[in-house]
């Protein structure tokens, strides 16, 4: 069976084609700049990458060129759209409503609509990618997979805030925590890799990237995640501030004299590595610049490490242990220097990594990093959201046959 | 020596008079409705109370009927201000200038007023109750004790935000940490009783009551600290929401239309225990609520264990271990089911604490609640703020002569 993989942006749209027989990608690709001009790349395994400038005035433009470069006779990978088994959406917020992978039905349409408000930022364009997918391909059944739904599991006394409780009742104000199906994936993954099932261990998984958040899961359930009711909770990260205290807002807002909406940017696009080091939110900048004797950008790193370490021992103080550690996405798989500070002094709370390992295993791989007299079993696992997408369509998709 | 102890709130004035050569309270008490009507409570020990309504129209009333009192022939324990070799006065705020407690200076006096704006609620009381001292007491030695100077030794990785740099800068935006001469006390006290030098410890002090925080001191220095610019980050407290996302403050400002002040007040005076219970900032009140079955009062409590917990495990994680940990302050020192869970099932952090003990140690004394197997020693220690400023005070006035 071949799954499409569909994860809209609000002016890009990045798509995966699996064959779930051959468990493969057999093509991929990002549309961008969606509304303000466009363009296109096109990758299939082995072959040269395609890329063209294409006006993409909608999400709609941008999935009727995906099906066409699919199908296309020189540059595709299927005779037809009917090849297709089903469409798997990535959708940021489910809310409290949707707490696993849900075909995509009218009524889920509505709810996406009517709570916008939970998530500005993502929800209007996964709205437009599924309304384009619907469009260009009646009939096809669709699944939406929520970033949010693996932390569905968690207690009130982890999601709910210490706000006046007609926040949650009127304004379903919480914690939901997001990057719910990488921590999914990597966290059966290490499962997998430990020869044991997830339902008896304690896990903490570390999603570090551009956004980054930590989780921690207990006999298969999530019942703590750093970020938040929105992603800016917990980890500094490429441009948001993470945890600061909450004063601080209003106190910003009186300085500057700025309005709700000028303070929303600052703490989401302006503040973390970014706004420490003044360099740039990627970290491998901000490292080199750290290298090279910025003391701004090294104190950014320093944050970092610092915020990650505690999140970690609060977890591990929470579950009352931890039998793996797992290291993922773009800085979690790449950044071998911020592994090992963040594992550094940390066997009080279990966890030892080895040095040497870490500093020498292979990119791209699995692997584990456990350092002697370790209780924590430490690893790698590079992240496959895409996957994990595509499988709940998959399943979903044989359950209507 | 005499040792007279200041604490000067926006309409209240406690005050306390030490005997610094017998170790003891020669007499206490409190002015409160400061400029709202006016009442005084006065204490001596093994006397009865004088209690009386008088028109106190600001602090120097306040001041002056304090000094009435004390050298009053009938109600009062000394001849005359003369005898007061010292006054210690609180001071919340240091700022980032004043890292010990300081000798009273008009420097000190401008630097105070020049810093309205790092504790707009705190700093004007402070400036009026030394005002008042220094126009009814000319020439005496008068010393201010900030709730910050304990906290001074933390490194940048500790106490600035990953928000723009140049709000550090431009507006000393950063973690300062309060309740330092609480945590000051205690953590003092803590080695006294494990026999050791605070040089070489790790410990972990927790100040539970009205406000809450907790200190994370190696090797007698404060590395961490849970509040931060101002009082309101790290627990849930009587009113103040302790850590949330970020985000979620211009989220209500918009979704509630609301100012800046006014999302402010929700946040510190509208949150925390009375927040989420809807019954009381008291936390016996909302214990008692829980009891009866009402579950938001138990969710309130849960909270407060969940990040209590927390926060405890990553300062375990930030130091890598903890020698010993300590309960102190209103709740820390009275809510005896509270220390029982927020220590439960923590062994894998090094925390065992012996439920029985901690079930039958007296009320109000220093107690050690260590359980079996825990590699840290546990206490509950009573604080004495108070104390500790008049040593500061005796020590300062001392090295004037």
């Amino acid at each position: 069976m071949k799954i499409l993989v569909v994860n809209a942006g609000s002016s890009s749209l990045k798509y995966q084609l699996f064959d779930m027989d051959e468990n493969k990608v057999i093509a991929k690709g990002n549309c961008e700049k969606i509304g303000i001009g466009g363009m296109i790349t096109h990758k299939r395994p082995g072959k040269d990458d395609y890329q063209a400038d294409v006006e993409l005035k909608d999400h709609d433009d941008a999935i009727a060129l995906v099906l066409k470069l699919l199908t296309d006779a020189e540059l595709g990978v299927i005779a037809s759209a009917d090849e297709i088994d089903a469409i798997g959406h990535r959708v940021v917020h489910g809310g409290e409503q949707y707490k696993e992978s849900t075909l995509i039905t009218d009524e889920l349409m509505a709810y996406l609509e009517a709570n916008i408000s939970l998530n500005p930022l993502h929800a209007p364009p996964a709205i437009k990618g599924i309304e384009a997918c619907r469009k260009n391909c009646p009939g096809k059944p669709m699944i939406a997979v929520f970033d949010t739904a693996f932390h569905a599991t968690m207690e009130p006394s982890s999601y709910i805030y210490a706000l006046p409780y007609e926040y949650y009742e009127n304004y379903k104000l919480r914690r939901y925590g997001f990057h719910g199906t990488s921590h999914r994936y990597v966290s059966g993954k290490v499962a997998e890799l430990c020869g044991k099932d997830l339902a008896d261990m304690k896990v903490i998984t570390c999603h570090l990237g551009n956004g980054s958040s930590i989780t921690a899961i207990k006999n298969g359930k999530v019942v703590d995640t750093s970020m938040g009711f929105t992603p800016n909770e917990g980890l500094p990260m490429g441009t948001r501030c993470g945890n600061i205290d909450p004063t601080v807002v209003p106190f910003l807002m009186k300085t500057l004299n700025i309005t709700a909406a000028e303070v929303d940017t600052i703490l989401n696009k302006k503040s973390g590595l970014l706004g420490v080091s003044g360099v740039s939110s990627d970290c491998r900048e901000v490292n080199a610049a750290a290298k090279e004797g910025n003391k701004r950008a090294e104190l950014a790193i320093e944050l970092l490490v610092h915020e990650a370490k505690k999140i970690i021992g609060s977890y591990v103080a929470e579950m009352n242990g931890v039998d793996a550690i797992v290291f993922t996405a773009g800085i979690g798989e790449n950044d071998r220097a911020l592994r090992e500070r963040i594992c550094a002094d940390m066997d009080a709370v279990g966890i030892v990594m080895d040095n040497d390992v870490n500093a020498n295993c292979p990119r791209g791989e699995a692997y584990e990093l456990t350092g002697k007299g370790s209780k924590a079993r430490v690893f790698v696992i590079p992240t496959d959201e895409e996957y994990m997408i595509a499988l709940d369509a998959l399943k979903l998709a044989k359950s209507l046959k």
